[in-house]
């Protein structure tokens, strides 16, 4: 082979061993294995779409059941191993080797598979971290990708799911690689054209839909007072006093309380235009009525959330949309949104401990990271100036300059206990006992606390911005833990002082009347009420329906 | 009209004017200022495509013709401000606010027309976080682009001048703004679509190519031994001791002289295949030889290099090309690589204060960012570990756990004295005085000190990683700036105490011989060289070109 051009050569060898069973760009679905045994080969980097919402499942089923005689030793680098099929190439020998950012259902079977030696793991990312290395070191061979239709020279619609697809394409096909797309539909003409079909080398039409997880979309029904506590304290103490108009929000119950009660208790404190204007968020059934209710200017989306496609087409000027009227999502534009153009990120965690680290981390579970790490992180990069970042930056300081740099709104929202009444404050995060047992170089921390600004519990909110060293900083944590044992850990005088000086702020310090703490100020209490909200245009899906 | 839709209706309404201009997608280059006044109204935020190399230049100068009574007070959001052009715009009251990233020549311009109130700045960003703001809160309503050629269905071909054009077409086109191309050529077929026509509404063939600038090379024959001393003590002292392998290279000469080492004073450390592997760099002429010399497995680029087309047209194994054959660049995703996927920036400055924040502001100019404060910060969403980002972080800390995180290696490389024997170290960077001046929130900090990992000067290495504090911090930047008034405001005690824990050292403490610094080292001397190394196929610029 000629050395400097080996990649382009060895790309014509495989699309000439693929020729014996692809003549064409369109190959038959019963065709599909035969294609990946003639263009994939031993030790290749694979990337199957997947992430949290639109699977290429198919195309995983398909790669699951080749000859592992044949193709072996895969190195798997994709945004989501969430499928029994991702597994089962692991267990199969198919793939050895995984770079991933999100596991969802399949956190436990990684850990099982990790501790058996049939994964070796490179590392866990988040999404647009692994995106970044697909142009540097993580360059896939051979990309197995999910779109809605293709036409006959292969440019493809992925609609309102276009989610990681122009990325990973991008990535492989501009490195000499292999581009394969499962589509719904072959049609003579696309409602507009997402990827242009120079860039895929085969489609294959499948009889199924690609599957999309539904991962977006809470029932407010589950709502507890509680949350709706927390998130009348985040709105007033947080939104409010920073004027916080560009945020995204993490998958959650309080969240999506926060989202619910934006247009009646947000209200009532007159923030209407004022607060929560410009999103970047996946679209959130739970956001309807602020939207219905003017609140919202605008929203970039991650991904699309099934039943909301018909909703979005409808809103044109809130969401982005193609000339064809539907959706265009990009996850790679949003977590860019979410890191250099968001001043807030709001989430919620299962474990926080004494320095403000979280994790999702429970034992046996590896539950990856998604786009949360990125979301809930300061963009040290960034030059821009807003009210709310330069309030925060000037917080963590005694006395703030034109050098003082402003700092991204990291907010962490949980209840003192989870489930079981486990306490979700500890002395040490799970994370640290996994990461030794599986010999990581680091612990699968979700959010540092050196990031971290707030902490929201049902007790209050502890402002770390304003908290002078690792002492103040840990009184404040405790100071909001509640009955946990981390909480009944605190320094009552110490307690009292961070009271006084504003970094620990309970429901009375802002004036929130726990008596008025109701499910009646939920904007919407079913999803029933978000799909009248609606107007009908939202369909929720058939698991969340019971009317 | 409908209050969901107004966007799409303002829209048809736009196109509806322009309809009696232009009845067509292709439109005559004598109709653009006719198309431009029918598509755009006042207060638009406009995008006019120009980074700090290609440039949209024949519809800047059609924008700045418009007549000033009918398109007034637009909001100018895009990468570059850099054409006579654009100032124009401001000048004659066509555009009125901006938010920007880069202005390069025209950096005293800007200032002169803020001091002047004819343009009210938004911010100044780094280009992926202007980036992000398209998708948020600077969406623009018109975006004029560039392309190389266009066929009938208005799809584009970028080439490998691709840059910023796939990021603010997708931020138009899917928020129901017009996109316009400006285009070299319309044909009917094209070597590959970079941006798909559903995406593009009016296309302009232009009599003469679209403007790209040579930024990015610097003459070998301009290297000094200075620079050269400094280079060999980044790669013996930083790229060796660290394993540095993915990484970005800021422009100048310092970096310049590390590019042609590699391949020679590299090699005699028997550092190949060890270290600068993986690049997100635009296409310097300087990497050649070390190219050419097998050092370099993958870059992936911002955008192209005048005279390197053929070069990396031929090199697909080391460069991103598409099917065609040719480049494919993207901004946004190599600034994402750089940020993400990359172990360390290494970049020169123009000035350095005392807790090493560093600034390319000079009295009365106002040079914007570029993409350095992206490269040049630390990722805090960051999650996959490296040996070089290990190392970095633990050496920040005095007892590293698995809770300790990496840390970006940030490398500022500079002479202690500057033009005209300015010192390059100060107590306070002009940058301060300019935002007084110009009653800024924030002064235009480049690389923040905090971010700052080491200060390489031909007097020797300050790793400020190592430092405890920052009166250590002080003291090690003094020890590094020579004879300016800050170096010689050290206190010498303390700068041999520092020597002494390697916090800095002098080039004689890592073992390099002053007396073997040569140009000899280089393996380009000359342009020439260059052009040789490649085998003819850099075709440099004329204005290089001296042979």
């Amino acid at each position: 082979m000629n050395g400097w051009n080996r990649q382009k050569q060895d790309r014509d060898a495989r699309l000439g061993a693929a020729a014996t069973s692809a003549s064409r760009k369109i190959v038959a679905a019963d065709q599909a294995k035969a294609l990946l045994e003639a263009v994939i080969r031993p030790g290749d980097r694979v990337c199957l779409e997947g992430d949290n919402q639109k699977q290429a499942d198919f195309l995983a089923e398909c790669l699951a059941a080749v000859d592992p005689q044949r193709i072996h030793d895969l190195h798997i680098v994709q945004s989501g191993l969430v499928l029994q099929a991702h597994i089962d190439l692991f267990e199969k020998g198919i793939a050895r080797k995984l770079d991933f950012s999100y596991s969802g259902p399949q956190g436990a079977a990684i850990a099982r598979a990790l501790t058996g030696g049939r994964i070796e793991l490179g590392a866990i990312h988040t999404y647009i971290e692994l995106f970044a290395r697909y142009f540097v070191d993580l360059t896939p061979h051979v990309a197995l990708i999910a779109a809605v239709e293709a036409d006959h020279a292969g440019n493809l619609y992925t609609g309102p799911n276009t989610e990681d697809t122009p990325t990973i394409v991008e990535a492989t096909a501009f490195k000499s690689g292999i581009v394969i797309a499962q589509v719904n539909r072959i049609v003579d003409t696309l409602p507009r054209v997402d990827i242009p079909g120079d860039r895929v080398d085969f489609v294959i039409q499948v009889d199924r839909p690609f599957y999309v997880e539904p991962l977006f979309t809470r029932d407010p029904a589950a709502i507890t007072e509680t949350q709706i506590l927390m998130a009348m304290m985040a709105i007033k103490g947080i939104y409010a006093e920073y004027g916080v108009t560009r945020l995204n929000h993490g998958i959650g119950f309080p969240t999506a309380a926060i989202e619910l009660l934006l247009p009646t208790y947000g209200e009532t404190l007159g923030l209407k235009g004022r607060i929560a204007t410009h999103w970047a968020l996946n679209p959130h059934p739970t956001l309807i009525p602020a939207i219905e209710s003017g609140w919202v200017q605008q929203v970039h989306c991650f991904g699309s959330e099934v039943g909301m496609d018909n909703y979005m087409s409808a809103r044109p000027d809130v969401f982005f949309t193609g000339h064809d009227g539907t959706l265009r999502s990009n996850r790679l534009l949003c977590q860019t949104a979410g890191l250099y153009a968001c001043d807030m990120f709001i989430g919620s965690t299962l474990q926080v401990d004494l320095m403000g680290n979280s994790s999702t981390v429970t034992t046996g579970r590896i539950a990856g990271f998604g786009g949360a790490p990125n979301m809930g992180s300061d963009a040290r990069g960034r030059r821009h100036p807003s009210p709310a970042w330069l309030k925060a930056g000037r917080e963590a300081v005694d006395e703030p300059t034109t050098l003082t740099r402003g700092r991204k709104l990291v907010v962490q929202i949980l209840e003192t206990f989870g489930d079981k009444m486990t306490p979700n404050f500890v002395e040490t995060l799970d994370a640290v006992a996994m990461a030794k047992d599986l010999h990581f170089e680091l612990a699968p921390v979700m959010i540092y606390g050196d990031d971290v600004t707030h902490i929201v519990t049902e007790e209050g909110i502890a402002n770390l911005l304003l908290c002078r060293g690792p002492g103040e900083r840990e009184q404040a944590i405790r100071g909001v833990a509640g009955y946990t044992e981390v909480g009944r850990g605190r320094d009552p005088v110490a307690a009292e002082d961070l009271r006084r000086r504003g970094i620990i702020r309970r429901p009375e310090d802002l004036g929130i009347d726990l008596l008025a703490v109701s499910r009646q100020l939920l904007a919407a209490r079913s999803i029933e009420d978000l799909a009248r909200w609606s107007g009908g245009l939202y369909r929720p899906p058939s698991r969340f329906r019971n009317w």
